[in-house]
C-alpha cells in the first residue's frame, strides 16, 4: 500500500469517526448527523459543543446547566496569570494560547480518576480568558476580571475584548462563526491531536498539538492572510487590478479551495450572509464589496470557490477583532472538535505510527574522522 | 485505499524520508546511511546530531565548531526562568519542557529570514537548561548557572543534574544513550511533528507537538514504566514470580516488542552492554540481573524481545537519573531527529490531511428544543 508520491495522505483513510462528515455524498457537512445549515440557523455554540462532546443535542435543562458550567470554568490560576504577563506584547497570540494551555497542565493536570469531559469543558471555557488576559494586559495595562459575567462564549469573548457587552447582531454573528469552525473531521490539527492522543498522552498535550498545528498559514492562518489581502484594496476595481496582477505572478491567494470539498464549502455562504449583515449595520460595505469582487475573480480565473476563511475575515474585522486574533478565535471554537476527537481516539486506541518510503543513501562504511571531507 | 480496521496507519507509507531506515531489509537501523552500531561505537552525540541535521559526518574542525556552538546556546532568557519558577515541583517534567519550549518562542521567534538550522541547534542546546533549571530550583532551591561549562551534551546534563562533572564511564554511557534515541523514522512523535510542520507552522510548534506526543506511556513513557516494574523486584527469582503473575493477569509489560521491528531491536544489545558496564562499576548487579531475567521470561513466554526502553531504564538509574526525567532525556536526544524531519518536510511540503471512514449516524432532521429527550 503506497501513498501518492506527493504525500500528504490525501484520500488515505487514517481511522474511523462518528463525529462529522465533510462533504460526504448525500450528507454534506454534518456534526453528529445534524447539518451545518440547521446548526447555524437554530443552535448556539454551547449547544453545538455539547452535541460534539456529549453526542446528543441538549434539552433545555441540560443546555442551561451547560452554559452555567462553562461560565463557572473561566477563571485562571494566579501563577498562570503571572506566566501570561511574562510573555511580551510581540508574542504571536497562538504561542500565547499554546503556552497558556501547556502551563495550565501544571496546576490542573489530567488524572486517571478524573472525567475527561469535565477537563474538555474546562479547556473550552478558559480560552478567551488566557488569550484576552494577556492581550488586554499589554493593550492597556489592565489585569481584567475574566469571570465577571455569565454570558455565552461569543458575547463573553467580545465583552472581554472590547470592555463592553456586544449588541445582539455582533453576538449572534460571533456565535455562528464559532459553530462553523467547531469541527471538521481529520483536518491537520485534529489529526495531529489524535496522533498525540494515540500514545495515551493527556488532553493538554493533544490541545497544544492542535494549537501548534492550526497556527500554520496553510491551516488556521488562512483567514489572517485573507484579511491582509482584502485590506489592501480600497474599491472592488482596485481589487480586480491587484488580484489579476497577483494571479499573473502565480501568487497563492489564501481563502479559496479546499482539500476535501471540490465544488463549494457549505460554510462559506453562511458566513458570507453574516458578513453582509454586519457590513450593512456598520453602514460601510467596502470590505464586503471588495471580498465579493475577489470571489468573482477567483471563480472566473481559477474556478476556485471561497472557503470558510475568506468571508470570516471581513466578518471578524467588522466585529472589531484584530487580525492577529483571528486564528485564536478559531482555537476557541475548534477546541470542541479536538476534544471530541481525543475522546473518540481513546475509545478504540491504537498508536498512530505509519511508515516512510526511504529515499536516502545506501549503507555507508564508517568514516574515521581523518577520512572525512 | 483503506487502512486496517484497527487503525494506527500500520504499514501505511505516509511520506518519504532520507534520514533513517528502521529495520529495513539489508539496512537495519541507519542514520543517513550509517549503521547504529558504528555510531554507538565511534561517534559522539554531537557528531550524530550534526549528521542528522546537516546530512554528513562533520570533519574534526566542523565538529569542534559545532560543539562550541551548542555550548554557547545554552542560556535561558530571564523571563523564561521566571516562568519555569512558576511551575510547581509536582509538574510532570514533560509539561515543563513543553511549556518551556512553547514560551521560548515568545522571546526568540522563528523568523522568515533566519536559518532554521541555527534555531534547531538552539533548541537542541537548551533542553537540559530548561529541564534542570526547573528541577534544581525545586529540588534544592538553587538557581543554577546553565552556561558554566563547555562540556558535551551528555556530560553537561549529568553535571547540571548532580552538581559535579561525571566520570568518563557515565559520560560515555549517556552519550551512547543519546545516540540511540536520536532518530527513528516516522515514530508517533516525529510523525506528529511533521503533521504540524505541514501547515507551515514554525519549529517551536513542531517541537511542542513532539514533546506532547512523546509524553504518552505507549511512546516515550515506556522506559519509565519499565523502571517502575524492574524496581519492584529484589532478586531475579522474585521477578520470575512477579512477571509470571502479571502475564497470567494479562497485564501489559512495557519495554518489549515494537511496531516495526519483528525479530529484535538493534539498539537493545548496545544499551544492555552499557547497563552491564555501569552495574559492574557500581558493584551492584541487582537491577541488571532482574532485567535480564525479565528478558528471558518475555522471550520464553511471549516470544517478545526487549526494545531500547527496557535496558535504558537500569542504565539511567545507575547514572543516578530520577525516573521522572527518563522521558525528558529522550527529548534531549530526539530533538535532533524531530528538527531534521521538520526541515525535510519543508523541502517538499504538502499539508498532511488524511480522511476518515464515517461510522456515525445518518443525517438527522433538526430537533427543536422542546422535542429533545
Amino acid at each position: 500500500m503506497t501513498a501518492k508520491k506527493s504525500g500528504g495522505l490525501a484520500d488515505v483513510i487514517a481511522g474511523e469517526t462518528a463525529i462529522s462528515t465533510v462533504g460526504k455524498e448525500g450528507k454534506g457537512l454534518t456534526y453528529r448527523g445534524y447539518s451545518i445549515h440547521d446548526l447555524a440557523a437554530h443552535a448556539s455554540f454551547e449547544e453545538t459543543a455539547y452535541l460534539l462532546l456529549y453526542g446528543k443535542l441538549p434539552n433545555a435543562e441540560e443546555l442551561a446547566a451547560y452554559r452555567l458550567k462553562l461560565a463557572g470554568l473561566r477563571g485562571l490560576p494566579d501563577r498562570l496569570r503571572r506566566i501570561l504577563e511574562q510573555l511580551p506584547s510581540s508574542t504571536h497570540p497562538m504561542d500565547v494560547l499554546r503556552t497558556g494551555y501547556s502551563a495550565l497542565a501544571a496546576y490542573e493536570p489530567e488524572t486517571d480518576g478524573g472525567n475527561p469531559l469535565d477537563l474538555a469543558d474546562r479547556l473550552l471555557a478558559c480560552c478567551a480568558s488566557i488569550l484576552l488576559y494577556w492581550y488586554r494586559f499589554h493593550a492597556d495595562g489592565s489585569r481584567i476580571d475574566v469571570e465577571k459575567d455569565a454570558l455565552g462564549t461569543a458575547a463573553h469573548f467580545l465583552r472581554l475584548l472590547h470592555g463592553k457587552t456586544p449588541d445582539a447582531l455582533h453576538e449572534r454573528a460571533m456565535d455562528v462563526s464559532l459553530i462553523l469552525y467547531a469541527e471538521h473531521e481529520f483536518n491537520a490539527s485534529t489529526f495531529a491531536a489524535r496522533v498525540t492522543a494515540s500514545t495515551r498522552s493527556d488532553l493538554y498535550a493533544s490541545v497544544t498539538t492542535g494549537i501548534g498545528t492550526l497556527r500554520g498559514p496553510l491551516h488556521g492562518g488562512a483567514n489572517e492572510a485573507a484579511m491582509e489581502l482584502i485590506e489592501r484594496y480600497g474599491t472592488p476595481d482596485e481589487a480586480e487590478q491587484g488580484i489579476m496582477h497577483l494571479l499573473a505572478a502565480r501568487e497563492l491567494i489564501m481563502g479559496f479551495g479546499h482539500r476535501v470539498y471540490t465544488v463549494s464549502d457549505p460554510r462559506s455562504d453562511i458566513i458570507k450572509s453574516w458578513s453582509l449583515k454586519l457590513s450593512e449595520a456598520a453602514g460601510n460595505r467596502r470590505l464586503y464589496d471588495v471580498s465579493e469582487r475577489i470571489e468573482q475573480i477567483m471563480r472566473r480565473e481559477k474556478k476556485l470557490f471561497p472557503n470558510l476563511d475568506f468571508y470570516s475575515a471581513s466578518a471578524y474585522r467588522l466585529m472589531g477583532i484584530p487580525t492577529s486574533l483571528f486564528t485564536p478565535v478559531f482555537v476557541m471554537s475548534r477546541l470542541s472538535g479536538w476534544c471530541a476527537h481525543v475522546m473518540e481516539q481513546r475509545q478504540n486506541n491504537r498508536i498512530i505510527r505509519p511508515t516512510a518510503a526511504y529515499t536516502g543513501s545506501e549503507p555507508q562504511t564508517w568514516l574515521a574522522m581523518e577520512q572525512r571531507d
